[in-house]
């Protein structure tokens, strides 16, 4: 689903985060305590969301720099390579010496459909000195974007303030509430949240409203994309000039309207988009000025379906991209590709 | 618990046989499907019966080398480290590009005391004829014993039937009824089997008489050792010269007599063992020339019992060490720290 990359200077993107061993090992049934059973097929792949993202954007074309840590041991070793094999530069990477490399086991019963994760934190911990302010500086040199996945939160925070000094758009992926996210999110130029995300952090009674609320409450977003699974995606963006002497229009009618212009008989992905420049209110929340565009999901049918770990990663790699190839208004449109 | 290795010529074994990576992930409790949970230690350790065995050798003071099977993968790259840091040498193992090596997920759940193991073994598994005849004859110079756990059995043919000709002696753990066991059992000089294994073999009405009948169906059996955990281990040992004229003295009788002359009140491990060359009998089986040797195991507190993983593998290198080091009668004491 990756277009080959250009040949030309590729743009620099800066990701600090997750990165991970996955073991899938496929079960004829999920064991019992004290079971003694043999797994039927073993895929050993590299996870972790800023690993998974950071290696999407790469094969888009793309020239990704990761900040994480790792340990020496073999899975360690495992991880970086295959990154580096990616092309993603794991040069500020840091590799303890001991310890060990996350990793989570993953148990796959695919009589009963059901993915049991235990995931094993890379130990020790990162420690935000570990990033020397010489490799900070380094890192951020002649990078377009940077990209956050809210792991390794204190590290990341100093990453953000460095950025942002330097005027560098940031894209934070907002999966759920973690430790050190609003810090993140008061850096985020973009952000892209899962389904549940909008009104779990801001309380709106629907998503729509908590888009409005979102870039209301984060006055340096430029936009906010929810991807909603098999219902495609929101993508609310704000005006880079004001709209407030037009009409107002609410948010959830003009979702309505949009639904009503896309065809949902077709199985093949559709993305539409409001006017520009609207003035989008929501109920007891505000307005501002923008416009609001939503893609759908392209019909899979479930036999095509072979795998969808790390899918919103790939997605996070898309829009990255689109981004720093100037082009952030197509994001939208790798939805379809991607969810 | 193993004693300094002396500091002269180190006798030579070859083992053959399972190599591992055991991942111990402990977890604060076992996990529903579906669930998604986070360890709270991980232990990641060499493993497998041969592995684990020769490795308890060459702490003894022996040179062992190992006939295996590992991919050039992370995990293969480590068994090999972990082994060769031990003093075993590695040089006769395959090493497959590609596929995966053997690697066994336990899932510790120290509230519950279960451990559950999720085993996946190695691929591409190993063919006979990737033991090339020069490696094997290789393998085998200066070897002055061979140890089998019973896996890659068709291999382990190749390496018995070569070993027999040289009369180089044959020890085989027998843990269970395995594919190609009874094969090698033919073969074998020594045989350690666990606690349920004599009277599973034979069909016999209790152990002391299974171990009569496995010394009398396997005519190159020299010993038999079978561990019996907190019981601590027998010992039935076949007479070089024939006592076939003195009075035949019954198997269960004879242990009765051994527990008897044992303190069972101390906590220390103790050994006792029959005279010399009697001639002992069992009930519909037959009788043949020997002694009985009974151990019990130290009674260790609990709390000081940190993992019996892999115990009866060392329990195995320290039998190797005895054998190949002329006192093989001293092996039935070292039951005394391994069980």
């Amino acid at each position: 689903a990756f277009a080959s990359a250009p040949q030309q200077s590729k743009p620099l993107v800066l990701g600090c985060g997750a990165v991970s061993v996955d073991y899938l090992a496929t079960v004829a049934s999920f064991p019992n305590p004290d079971d003694k059973i043999r797994s039927l097929a073993l895929k050993v792949e590299g996870g972790g969301n800023a690993g998974n993202a950071l290696t999407g954007a790469a094969r888009l074309g793309l020239s990704p720099r990761i900040i994480s840590k790792a340990s020496n041991d073999a899975l360690g070793k495992s991880i970086l390579k295959e990154l580096q094999d990616d092309g993603v530069d794991t040069s500020y990477m840091t590799v303890a010496d001991g310890g060990n490399s996350p990793f989570t086991y993953i148990i796959v019963d695919n009589q009963t459909k059901t993915r049991t994760c235990i995931h094993t934190p890379g130990y020790p911990p990162m420690k935000p000195e570990e990033l020397t302010k010489e490799n900070l500086f380094a890192a951020l040199h002649g990078v377009e974007m940077v990209y956050f996945d809210v792991r390794l939160h204190e590290t990341a925070l100093l990453v953000a303030e460095e950025a942002s000094q330097r005027k560098i758009p940031i894209l934070v992926d907002a999966e759920k509430k973690r430790e050190g996210l609003d810090d993140l999110l008061n850096f985020a130029s973009y952000v892209v949240c899962s389904a549940k995300f909008p009104q779990a952090w801001t309380g709106a009674s629907s998503t729509p409203v908590a888009l409005v609320h979102m870039l209301l409450r984060l006055p340096n977003l430029k936009f906010v994309i929810v991807t909603r699974g098999e219902k495609g995606c929101l993508m609310l963006e704000r005006s880079m000039t004001d709209a407030s002497e037009t009409e107002e229009t609410d948010v959830e009618d003009l979702l309505e309207s949009l639904e009503q212009k896309v065809d949902l008989s077709s199985s093949m992905a559709k993305c539409v988009a409001s006017k520009s420049n609207l003035r989008i209110s929501a109920d007891g929340v505000g307005s501002m000025s923008g416009r609001l565009i939503m893609g759908t999901a392209e019909d899979i049918p479930s036999e095509e379906l072979i795998d969808t770990t790390g899918a919103g990663d790939a997605f996070i790699g898309a829009v990255l991209y689109d981004i720093s190839c100037g082009k952030q208004y197509a994001s939208i449109c790798h939805v379809l590709v991607f969810t």
